[in-house]
């Protein structure tokens, strides 16, 4: 049955929801001032649910890795659907750690990895500088997750565009920001996909900003090579991530709950450059090209809002960190609810389980 | 008599000469494609002859502090002529010293700048905290230097456009980038003020480009208050200095000999945030406004061009990290050369030293 669909939010969720929707048949609009910028605009793109694990959090790392099966055909279908590339890397994750109690963070890690079954492999000295020649000298041994990918955000926005405007995805520039412009949408059904900020349209939802800074760095001539995996690093206990694009690396990201504003701070990009160049030294030499904030939508328990809340509304909200990664699984479960079929495999993000 | 007196370059030395000549009552065109930027927009804005002093570069000290002499009644002058403010600090400045080799350098600065009869005071403890409250707890001595003041650079190039705009001055924006445009300028005089570019126009002029970056850093609500005094800080053998703005500061600065290019680096950014926050921890909760990189015209000596290369050609150029400080006298010296009573003060800068 085609029907129309109004999705809010025009991030990596809503325009992958609009792809899909209109692809299988739909009348779609979706309405956002800005689509395709934000924080999925911002982000790092890893598809990472092996890295970005840890204790306690089992059940969003089953669900980044179901989402993560879904992402080389995704890829390759967006790519042809939308006559350009979707941005996807699969050179695989590099983890270091810089001192010993960061190693021994990440020997933990790799303990609580084998239980769960995941594909985590030691690399000593050689077999290291072998994988990553740039790393610091300092660092001899590191992990290696040939499973953990990533992906150009940017790029796939772009994809995600071109694709949906050739399905006939509609845009509609008029912002949807409260309850009373949600109750005017004209549609038979209604995507909330708003991330951040989706709470002040659905007053109550368990959602708030986290806000994280990434900078983007451009390789220069005569400069040292960028690296070609995404390399991971605890750089005395904090997190730092490189991840390659074709014209240098994104690094990021800090993390600060400082609610909705997005002002690039000093210290979180001289951390981030600090970290970024104690792991791979011939940094200092790339571009300094840009830097930017976003606000994650982060839940309670790290899984997203992925289900309907009444006769109208689907929520596809609260992806925090993994908002790229979840983005297939979250089209597929969406485009199921509205088909009556809704997927098992998404109960741990019902909206109804803070309730 | 009145002349027509075209002026390449509308940085600050340009547009500075451009005023005082177009009060004087001569016909004004200042050629620049984008007057106003350049590195004087870049600049950190310091009026430092004392603290940017160094043994064996006597002159050029000397001809800062002459120029500074001037400053006070040059801003005066120019907020009037404007109607808005030139942008003039008068509080001074101090210098600190981060470990043990930094500080036993600035003693010895300390002797050379006494010896030459500069005011520099030793503060210990409680009188530099008091000065300035936000230094990092484990500096404990620092230099007062009170005569060294500071200009918002931004500030004082709208005032010299605005003050240059009432008193007649006409702007081109068609460049004047080489030999044959120079040439063809119809104008009875000319003063080049290119400033790193100045060789395209005059090919074997002794003047280099030599980069620098500088981070533009703005308060934020919650933070500690930005300094009131410029603070210069030796940081493991590293020069950072930090210049109050209404908003916030500007750290700077990098010197990197690296051509015609003004690339931000990763270096550059991550060396002068580590500077500035360890001279001043509270600087991590500004919000990291700007970066931008501009190229200093720098001579062999350290001393600029000042004078008159042929019959219709004057030079003004080759003012290195001085700019800013040396628009007064520079304007002063060529407008004297164009009344044909050129300034004594002036011999150091010879055009012709070199030759």
């Amino acid at each position: 049955m085609r029907m129309r669909l109004a999705i809010v939010g025009g991030g990596v969720i809503g325009l992958t929801v609009a792809w899909r929707a209109a692809d299988a048949g739909h009348h779609v609009t979706v309405h956002d001032p800005d689509p395709g910028r934000g924080s999925s605009w911002v982000a790092g793109g890893m598809l990472a649910p092996v890295t970005e694990g840890r204790p306690g959090e089992e059940a969003a790392q089953d669900l980044g890795s179901l989402s993560l099966e879904r992402w080389p055909d995704f890829a390759t279908e967006l790519s042809a659907a939308a006559g350009r590339p979707a941005g996807l890397r699969t050179q695989g994750t590099l983890v270091v750690g810089l001192d010993p109690g960061d190693r021994s963070e990440l020997d933990h890690l790799v303990q609580w990895l084998t239980a769960r079954g995941r594909q985590v492999a030691t690399l000593h000295a050689d077999a290291l500088r072998d994988a990553e020649p740039g790393l610091a000298p300092g660092i001899r041994r590191g992990l290696s997750v040939p499973g953990d990918l990533a992906v150009d955000n940017r790029a796939l926005l772009g994809a995600l565009q071109a694709a949906g405007e050739r399905a006939g995805v509609v845009h509609v520039a008029a912002p949807v920001a409260d309850p009373a412009a949600l109750t005017a949408l004209d549609a038979d059904q209604i995507v909330l996909a708003a991330g951040a900020r989706v709470a002040d349209v659905l007053p109550g939802l368990p959602v708030r900003p986290v806000k994280g800074e990434i900078v983007r760095l451009h390789h220069r001539p005569g400069a040292l090579p960028p690296p070609t995996h995404t390399v991971r690093a605890l750089a005395h206990g904090r997190h730092v991530y490189l991840v390659p694009r074709d014209d240098g690396l994104v690094v990021g990201a800090t993390q600060w709950e400082t609610g909705h504003e997005t002002t690039v701070t000093v210290g979180g990009v001289r951390d981030l450059l600090d970290d970024a160049t104690a792991v791979l030294p011939g940094l200092a030499e790339f571009e300094f090209a840009e830097v930017i904030a976003g606000s994650r939508p982060m839940t309670p328990d790290g899984l997203p809002l992925i289900g309907r809340v009444d006769a109208r509304t689907v929520l596809a909200t609260g992806h925090g960190r993994n908002g790229i990664l979840l983005a297939p699984i979250t089209a597929d479960a969406v485009l199921a609810e509205l088909a009556g079929e809704p997927l098992p495999a998404l109960a741990a993000a019902a909206p109804g389980r803070f309730a």
